[in-house]
């Protein structure tokens, strides 16, 4: 028998990443454009940095709380109130190692092996995996697409609900379609939720990149009330430019607390100190670098999309929120193939809507936060190369 | 139902780490000796610090490769070359989230839900707990405890194993027990794995804690031949004093690599790159540092466990390798409440037996890498605890 034949097969079959296969196909290559990722083009602000590398200096490298550090579960608490209004004690909240980290621990503590796990499709294909690895089975609910915009079911979202239920993946706004739930949705969600009795896993990492007129997306803290089973996951990455730090965190019940906390020591044994001290300085002092990120973010979405429309070839419309055009192009039918030629031919790099499930597959996703005149680069690169198509 | 009552039963009866428990009791007491954890009484080294710390006033911020970054995988290579004489690829290298999250990956990859992996009792809780969260379930066989010393007993681990035996968690040096396998040992066990096609995951983090008079302690790397089932789970943590960093890493077959990167993907999605700076050279520039601490464990071993023996009512004899003397104490039956009374009374934090699994319950921990001004001024409380029980 084979070293993989020897394998577990949950492991085996958790496919390799359609976006990494993208970038380690183009990684170093001159001159390219990286849309790929779900990453934006600045490295993480000095004050951050700082803040990280004197706790190290100062010799902040022994272990710590698994829960988080104090201050950094009470600066989480006032970033809260401050831009959700809500006031939720340090309690509620658990530092992890990063926000797919902080997906897994939640699919863990709330899901056994052959319980099932719905998600709304397209989807972050991380979402999918992190389900099936830890055991349960993911079973993916395709939004409906109609006229360049994305939409919810209810109808269709309660078919999909057994008697192994045990969860609902709610992202919104959604990587990669940037569906974003109307207050109504979430109203429907939550009453569908509790008249089954499931929990909501729910990943609105992309709440302040919102482009619906208000400063942020409708988000399940307007409307849960004490003892719903919400667990939000969150992370550092986007809003701060933080994404190769890997630190993210949980909103949770405080009755879970000890549920999490021994799930963090069984995963990872928390989170670097010094790299807490950094996200403490980033919640306490970073509100005018986020909203610097959403100003890009608001500018870049308007060139890009307005370039791609205007080739008449696209079917999307502007995405709500998040930060990604996910681009239906007539004359593509192979998603992936056409990720790997746009790579090889106009040295733009896109993420392959196969890689994003089932609703997904003639999609191409661009990340647009990133500087206008790089975006304008990639726009009419990209727009010359559907045009002749 | 309550909010525990809706979760998942594999998260909610995982232990509390009693370990944790006692650091939780005690954490912040005045004049404080913290013997409880496995982890030393210096911080990281500066060069190691400054290596990360410039890297991250750099902008090294972004996503990285997910098994680790090339200066690190083979850094890692050449730290094998040099200190295990053994020749392997940057290929058989990943960097992972800590020894912890290393342990974890390698019983995903190779167990499914309702598979069985033996391990040797009394051990690290975490590995128990490791197996049983990811859907397998451990079964402990314990070491025998012999006039102070530990030992395998091979027909008793081959009864053991049943049909759906994957794997055999093989930790030698041992934390708590300090036992280490000889070479006869690793030979029989890896006969036993070959003939009944199962793998081993092996952990020997504390190999260059050893004092059976050679540099490390015998390795199956040392026996190991290509093709067989072998994966190796190490860490940063105890040798160049990174317990809060949280970087470790695998040692496992090349055709493994697109399976445990997927791993790595879809539990924390890579190790940040300026900490991968800081382990780079710790391996590249560390191995006098590693020396100290080896000294200074040395020195402290001999210190605590003389005085220990002294008192003539500690049954332990010096443990062979790893950071720990684990002392059976006449008179003490309950080792949890002794670690809080030991806490109360003498201002010592030991880590209780009961936390190790079967057959340590009668036994205390105490981890002695520190210095020996306050390693001697522990022993010399303990032992007049002792002698008063």
């Amino acid at each position: 028998m084979s070293i993989v034949a020897s394998l577990s097969p949950r492991a085996v079959s958790a496919p390799e990443s359609g976006i990494v296969e993208i970038i380690n196909h183009a990684r170093g290559r001159e001159g390219l454009i990286p849309l790929w990722a779900g990453e934006g083009d600045l490295p993480s602000p000095d004050f951050i940095n700082r803040a990280a590398t004197d706790a190290l200096l100062a010799g902040e490298t022994f272990y710590t709380w698994q829960r988080g550090i104090p201050e950094l579960r009470q600066a989480l608490s006032d970033y809260y109130a401050r831009h959700f209004a809500v006031s939720l004690t340090a309690e509620h909240f658990y530092v992890t190692g990063s926000g797919m980290h902080a997906i897994m621990l939640a699919v863990q503590a709330i899901t056994s092996p052959g319980d099932e796990m719905i998600y709304l499709s397209p989807t972050w294909p991380n979402i999918i995996s992190a389900i099936d690895i830890s055991g349960a089975r993911s079973v993916g609910l395709p939004l409906d697409f109609i006229g360049g915009r994305w939409s919810l079911d209810l109808a269709k979202l309660e078919a999909r609900i057994t008697s192994k239920t045990k969860g609902l993946f709610i992202n919104t706004p959604s990587n990669p379609t940037g569906w974003t739930a109307t207050p109504d949705d979430l109203k429907n969600i939550l009453a569908l939720a509790r008249k089954h009795g499931l929990w909501i896993v729910a990943d609105e990492i992309y709440a302040r990149y919102y482009y619906g007129g208000a400063a942020r997306a409708p988000s399940f803290l307007d409307i849960m009330e004490e003892g719903d089973r919400i667990i939000f996951a969150n992370s550092f990455s986007k809003n701060w430019s933080m994404t190769g730090w890997r630190v993210g965190w949980l909103v949770a019940p405080p009755e879970m607390g000890q549920v999490i906390e021994n799930l963090v020591q069984y995963s990872n044994s928390g989170v670097a100190q010094f790299m807490q001290r950094g996200a403490v300085v980033a919640l306490n002092e970073g509100d005018d670098f986020v909203q610097e990120n959403i100003g890009r973010a608001t500018k870049a979405r308007d060139i890009l999309c307005d370039a791609l429309i205007a080739t008449n070839r696209v079917e999307t419309l502007k995405p709500e929120g998040a930060l990604y055009a996910f681009m239906k192009v007539d004359g593509i039918t192979d998603s992936r193939r056409a990720a790997l030629d746009i790579v090889d031919k106009i040295g733009v790099a896109l993420a392959p809507g196969s890689a994003f499930g089932e609703g997904g597959e003639l999609f191409l996703r661009a990340c647009f936060l990133r500087n206008s005149q790089q975006v304008s680069e990639a726009a009419g690169r990209l727009a010359e190369y559907i045009i002749r198509l």
